[in-house]
């Protein structure tokens, strides 16, 4: 079993490092193979994605990803910068379904910004289109305007779409996952404005159909923003496009207050996954050795589950990271009054122990 | 001074009501002129936004609007739909600068579902353009797919665009705004993924040199959702494009637990202006007596000192609604026990005797 370890920047390294701890811990042995990406692959080698980097992703089964990102590289031109490894990987991989998860642990609800009987047992699914979108839509770019109103001035522009086997797939995967939740989807779009959002919520009521045992939804992506503000339990599994998946899902994982603990998988339709925390590169805390792991080692228990057909190892590790936050052990992060502080190598360990 | 009255649909009729009778107690005379909008027009004239209604909104000095929608209108065709009268005015009367203020007001802290220490006191204003962006972009549709990989399936496109005078104006209202408040801007786009975005800076950092006296700062969209949740109170004067405005404004409005309380403001290029409270035509209370008028009330007095330039009435009326909530009166949708639970028309009753 190959995995592709991509620590990235930031405190990648760092959390990327206690992930493959705990697997190396595990029992089995992955092949782990190792290479830069992002910022860290620009210093080396001119490019956020080398292409020997792309080619260890396509031939691994597997990849295990940190973060990129930091603001050393802002100045630098838009295709050099880190995050378009990530948008490469996706793209180059067809890594379409994006999980994430936004769950509010019982011993950590008090970090959320939210009232404990709004958050606490919080335990959501966000689905979010991965490849289309405007995130790829041609065309783009910055040209003269041609409208009569703004003619000769400079306009940005982008195009927004998604045909009807890119939403119809995206949709089976959150069917699929809500069957083995509490069977309910919520589709989020804004289809009183656009015609893409029209054609999202025809296709998903059409792929509905082949779900008659999941209750199927819709919700305005505005809507959605103030309803998991007011009452994010009476969601399950919501499913939306690039761009309202982007904003909605860092809503959601914010709503917890423990970021730091939010795993997240993007699948192929063979379900060859990447993983990789929720959170960014936290270049301000980085090297520090104080940074949250957690979410990278659950990302790893999703890789298990998911891509390497390892449904008990998975378990084990999501109970180890459960046993310690019943220990009472915090990264920074969430820490709080009452228990103990520990370095990011320190939780690393706790979870290896724990497993 | 004409002021055109558009009551609209759901429970539009009822909170206007209430506000033009706080108008009419506040000595001067207005001509307020009536008209149909959204479902109630659609189900006189055929149209959401007939002539007559267009043209009375285009000759008044400021308009003020209701809220438009009904779930008994889904069926009909987008361009039938009640939204298009509101999108219609918006663009037809070239009303491109949206004021949403987020206030938090101490007596109703406790209807948020954020900790009292995280919104208490919150005093935010999102500025959000009105008239451009993927609302009104061109070319927009659904038609048959030309890309190899979905060659022949259905498509759904919309264009995202802006130019550079479009965000140059907005930028300067947000400016303008920030000047009257803390002097801090926030500007949030996508530059990392979208061109339309990178333009969209790159004019703000452009039209803030001309403020040099107000701080600019810039967030990505997905960043911005977080931390409205984790620290809104760090936010003064946020600008962003039409999008984004519609989502982050009402994630902003949730925050605060009263949404019935928040006014919202639609200017042109001249301070003529729409007026309409934030929250929508709840339909499942239509009809019974029991809306929140206040934020109703609260956009007349928005429209008295942004279009009418009468600030002392303003003033007046602002004051008269805190006085009611002093006195512990509640419509359903902020009451809690201790306060005195009253009707729509009781509520507009109270602010009139306040005046
Ligand atoms: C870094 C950025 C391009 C990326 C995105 O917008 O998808 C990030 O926000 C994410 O959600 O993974
Ligand atoms: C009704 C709808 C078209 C509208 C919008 O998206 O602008 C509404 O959500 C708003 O924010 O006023």
């Amino acid at each position: 079993m190959k995995i592709a370890v991509l620590p990235g920047d930031g405190i990648g390294p760092e959390i990327v490092a206690q992930a493959v701890k705990v697997l190396n811990a595990l029992g089995p042995k992955f092949d782990l193979e190792t290479a830069p990406v992002g910022g860290a692959a620009y210093d080396i080698s001119g490019h956020p994605l080398p292409p020997a980097t792309l080619d260890l992703a396509k031939s691994a089964d597997a990849i295990l990803f940190g973060a990129v990102g930091d603001w050393k590289y802002d100045s630098l031109a838009r295709e050099l910068r880190p995050e378009q490894a990530i948008l490469g990987l996706r793209k180059h991989l067809e890594l379409f379904a994006n999980l994430r998860p936004a769950i509010c642990y019982d011993e950590l609800t008090a970090a959320s910004s939210l009232k404990p009987e709004i958050v606490g047992g919080l335990d959501i699914l966000i689905i979010r289109e991965l490849n289309g979108d405007i995130y790829f839509g041609q065309p783009r770019g910055i040209r003269t305007s041609e409208l009569p109103l703004f003619k000769g001035a400079r306009e940005g522009f982008d195009m927004m779409h998604y045909s009807e086997p890119e939403v119809e797939r995206i949709g089976r995967v959150a069917f699929e996952a809500a069957r083995l939740r509490s069977k309910k989807v919520c589709s989020v779009d804004k289809a009183n404005v656009l015609e893409t959002s029209q054609l999202w919520r025809e296709v998903m009521i059409r792929v509905g159909k082949d779900y008659p045992d999941v209750e199927l939804s819709h919700m305005y992506v505005d809507n959605a923003a103030m309803q998991l503000v007011k009452a994010p339990k009476a969601f399950d599994v919501v499913v939306t496009g690039n761009l309202f998946g982007d904003i909605l899902s860092d809503e959601a994982a914010m709503l917890t207050g423990s970021i730091g603990m939010l795993p997240s998988a993007s699948l192929d339709k063979n379900n060859k996954g990447l993983y990789e925390p929720s959170h960014g590169s936290a270049p301000d805390i980085a090297g520090k050795g104080v940074a949250n792991p957690l979410a990278t080692i659950l990302s790893t228990a999703m890789m298990l589950r998911y891509s390497l057909g390892m449904p008990a190892e998975a378990d084990r590790i999501e109970a180890a990271v459960q046993s310690v936050l019943t220990q009472g052990l915090r990264t920074a992060d969430i820490h709080t009054a009452g228990s103990q502080m520990v370095s990011t190598i320190q939780m690393g360990d706790a979870v290896v122990a724990a497993l």
